[in-house]
Formats: structure tokens, sequence, C-alpha cells
């Protein structure tokens, strides 16, 4: 068992950029420690000024590459850089390969580079708690920006996308034709598209599809037109990641213009009170062997039919005070 | 606009096997109708029969085809059937392509067919309390067996996976390597796994891989020990459809032959009380526009770095008393 540990002591080892201490309120708040809420006030005056970067995409678009290669490209100009890599523990998301791991290896041993894979398997809405807390760590450890890479499938992963002031999807050639990524709305989350492994077939007709899109579906923030640039990648190779990251800087540059970037950051803050004042209602609800029982005994008379669901949850509810 | 309709009515006419009714009722449920409750209470006495087969793997392993393949065999015993075809509504989900609908059509004009599509863009954790109440209108109109379709990827489909009694895993030659799917856990979820497509190259190779994660991760429940078959089919013609069915069949019987089918039908039941009780929990936290204020003002603090989101939760739900 570690000694607990001072948290004003790690905090100030976190804005000094030691990896260890990072490491240490990381896992504080991800596993949601007693300390949790020591910690959270001990962030809260160095937080809000980090860039959220998400960048998300189906499997096999190359989103670890890309997140490596940007780190390479922040770090080239002296930025702090942190890495979320969210795995939402899916059993299909193939987000969490050996291979991508190692392909952020590079620059495991920088220590301007703070990385961190977050995991939450069983934890029902685990990363839409923990992923913010993490995201305040770095942002009080002084990454200037984060990048939050998440396989882009399934509810939760929209909700982490919110998290984002700008985001970038990924996709490959060959997969996502057209058709499907207008019906599923990626055009809504994209900030910046980037059609990544663009030597390979089918490059051409992936990006004509995206823009042909971004043609009928123009996107509007209060009013103003952000136009979403498709750009081509290989992101193993290093090729176009300097003009990915040129268009990431305009679209903040487009944000603060615009007060977006005070707008995204209310946004995620009141996301985040939510998130938290439901699990600790929920917790409330399950938690003392007292409710335990009362469940126990809802549940049986809606399995009998007596009751029906709602019915039984308005009895919980009421129940509480 | 629509007259308001007779719960009881409704109830009765879908008790008689009307789709219309069916279909009126699943959309009051899933559009949260003021009648919701009136509805939930009607169906309440008449539900606890259907046995809910969950079908769900990656996108293009052939979830819609053996799914209406499925439907074909149960038809064929003379059961009323019914759908639920989840769209979770991802971005990148691939789950609701033109293609899937088209072929369940042949079953569109079957009297004992209910075929039911439930999407939930942009509703957090609406899929979780819709589609347990579309089950019970489904079950109280009599379905003897409702097939769960999902496309099985990020956490909200893992509960939907656990509405189901009997789970099919659905993999096709290519995807899905060993290691892979043992990392993400779908031998967790797995009741019946099927290697579809099994006409084309590799599917010996999947099956082999498969096989081997059994035996290395063997699976109890309760002590007592159900072993996952890998079967093969090609559901486009229903080459081994048969097969499937009666091993779905052989799992029920064992579920019911330990008691667990009970054992999943309370575990569901809780699981629909406590998502009711939390949606309620979180409506009476931002709906009245007092509260709005409250958070509006709580969010503008922590923007300011003044509070931590943990404080401003705390006064959040201290303010529901």
């Amino acid at each position: 068992m570690a000694a607990t540990p001072d948290v004003d002591d790690l905090v100030a080892q976190a804005r000094e950029g030691r990896p260890r201490a990072v490491a240490r309120l990381i896992s504080l708040v991800e596993d949601a420690s007693p300390l949790l809420r020591s910690v959270a006030a001990a962030l809260a005056p160095h937080t809000g000024r980090a860039w959220v970067v998400g960048i998300t995409g189906p499997p096999g678009a190359g989103k670890s590459t890309t997140t490596s290669a940007l780190v390479g490209e922040f770090r080239r100009r002296g930025l702090r850089v942190g890495v979320l890599a969210i795995d939402p523990s899916s059993p299909f998301s193939g987000g969490a390969l050996l291979g991508d791991r190692i392909r952020m290896q590079e620059h495991a041993t920088d220590p301007g580079v703070f990385i961190r894979s977050m995991a939450t398997r069983g934890h029902l809405g685990g990363l839409a708690w923990a992923t913010p807390q993490a995201l305040r760590v770095l942002d009080a450890a002084g990454c200037e920006v984060v990048l939050v890479e998440t396989v882009g499938v399934g509810q939760s992963e929209v909700d982490v996308v919110s998290l984002a002031d700008t985001t970038v999807v990924l996709l490959a050639p060959g997969m996502g034709d057209g058709i499907q990524a207008a019906k599923a709305g990626i055009l809504e989350i994209a900030d910046v598209f980037a059609v990544n492994k663009a030597d390979r077939d089918g490059a051409d007709a992936t990006v004509r599809d995206l823009k042909h899109m971004i043609s009928l579906g123009r996107r509007e923030i209060a009013g103003r037109h952000w136009r979403q640039p498709v750009l081509r990648t290989v992101a193993s190779s290093g090729d176009g990641i300097a003009d990915l990251a040129a268009e990431l800087d305009a679209h903040r540059a487009w944000l603060a213009e615009h007060g977006e970037l005070d707008g995204r950051r209310a946004r995620r803050a009141r996301g985040e009170i939510e998130a938290i004042a439901v699990a600790e209602l929920r917790s409330r609800l399950t938690g003392p062997s007292a409710r335990e029982a009362v469940l126990a005994e809802l549940t049986k008379r809606v399995v009998a039919g007596e009751l029906d669901p709602y019915a039984a949850a308005d009895e919980l509810v009421d129940g509480l005070r």
C-alpha cells in the first residue's frame, strides 16, 4: 500500500511537470479515490488553459499513429503535450491493440509529453466523469494542448468528443463511404476531416465524398460558419501532419475570435457538474444496504408483473427523501 | 395531431397481435410520451413470457441477415416473433445501412412478426430505458421470442446485451482475430458464437481461434458451466441457421434448468428500475428553470476556477431537497 499522498504537494509537483505526480493524480481521479474531492479542489485554480483536441474515427483509420505524429508536431513548437487515449472497453472497439501503444512509445521518454490510457471496463458512465477529471490534471500540469484519442463508436464516445475544443475525424480510404458517414452524423462532430492512409487506393474517392457531403450540410455555429477542411495524411510517414496541425490552429483561432473557446469550456464544465451530480444521486439510490433491500423487493414485484418499472422507480426515488 | 389514444384499448389490441397497436405503443414509450406511465402500468400484468435473444457483433458480420434468417426459422415453428433493431446513432456504427432494412423486408408483411428499429440520436442513455420498454410491449403483444439486434460497439451496446436471455455473438472471417476478441471481452457476453459468411476464406482460422480462446477462458455462471458453442453459418443462404436456432434452444433449456431464466429477468427488471430512477433524478437536477439558473451560476464559477466540479455537483444535489 502506498502512503496517503499529500495532495497539495502532488499538485505542486505536477505543475512543475513531474510525470510521476501527474500519473498519480490521474490515478486518484480515475479510481474515484477518497482523495478525489481534495484533488479536484486543489486543481481548480490552475485549470482552464489547455486546448483540447479530440481525435476520433473508426477502428483502422490510424488514430494512434496520427495522435503520435501530432504530438511530434506540437513538441517541435516546444509545447507541453498531454495525451488521453480512451479505451471504452468495447467488445469490438479494436481501440487497445498492442501495436497502438507501441506506436506511441517514441514519446514515452520525452519529459514534455504525458500519455495516459484510460480504460473503464464495466463502469457505466465511468468515462463520462473520469475523462474530464484526467483532463483537468493535464491542464493543471501545464499541458498547452491535450490530445484526446477515442475510438469513434457508440454513444459514450460522442460525449467524449464533446470535451474537445477542436475535433478531428479521421477516415481511411475504403471505409465510411459517403452515405453512411452523412447518415451517421460525423458532419456534426468534425471540425477538421483527415483522410489518413492517403497513399492508398480510394483516397481520392473518400476525399471527394466528404467534400460533397460538406457542401450539402453546411454547419453553423451560432450563426457563424466554419468551413470544415478535408486533408490528406499519411500519419505513418508524417506526410500532411504539419498541414493538419495548421488547420487545427486555424480552428482554434476561429473559436477564439468568435468567443467559442469560452462557450465550449462552459459547456464542458456544465457537463462535468451534471455527470458528477447524477453519479452521486445514483449511488444514493443503490448504495446503502437498506436501499438495496428496497430495490430487491421492487425488482421482485416488477418481475411478477405486480408493478411496472416506472412505478417502481418512483417508489425508489421517493424513498430517498 | 393524433387524438389521445385509449391505452387499455391499445394494449388489448396489441395482445390480439394488431401491428398498428404494437407500433403505436412502442412509439409512446420510445418518445417518452405523457402516456408512458399509463402504458407501462397497463403492460405490466402481461409481461414476463418472452425469450429475449441478443444478436451482436462488429459491423459487417451479417447481423441483419442472420436476424432475418432466424425470424424465418422461428416462424416455421409457428412462434410469434419480435425484432428490435438498435441503431445507437453512432457516427461510425454502420448499423443502419439501407440494405439491412431491405434484407428484413421479407418478413414485413408477415402478421406474426413485429419489427422495430430503435434510434436514439442525441439522447444520452435513451437506449438504456427505451429498449426495455419496447421489449415489454412486444412481450405483452404475445411475442414468444424477441430478437434484439445491436451493433456491438461501445458501452451502451453492452448494456443492451444485458437485456438478453441468450446472446449470439457473430463474427465473420478476417475480422476479430483471436487476440483482439479475447482482450475485448466478447467471451464474457457470448452464449453462442457464430462465424457467419463461413463460405469465405479464413473461416476455419476464425473458428479455430475462437475455440482456442474458449478453452482458455472457461465461463462459469453461478458455478455451473455452459460451454459456448461455435457454429458456422451462411445467413444469406440459410446454411447453418437451423443449427444455430437449435443451439439457442439448448441455451434456453440450460438457463431454465439452472434457474437462470428467472435470474436474468430479475437483473433486467432491476436495471430498468435503476435507469428510470436515475433519469428521473437527472431531470429534477436540470429541469425546472430555477435549477437551470443555479446550474448556470455553478458552471460560471467552475470555468473561473473558483470551484471544482465536485463541489459544484454537491451544491446542485443539495439544492434538490
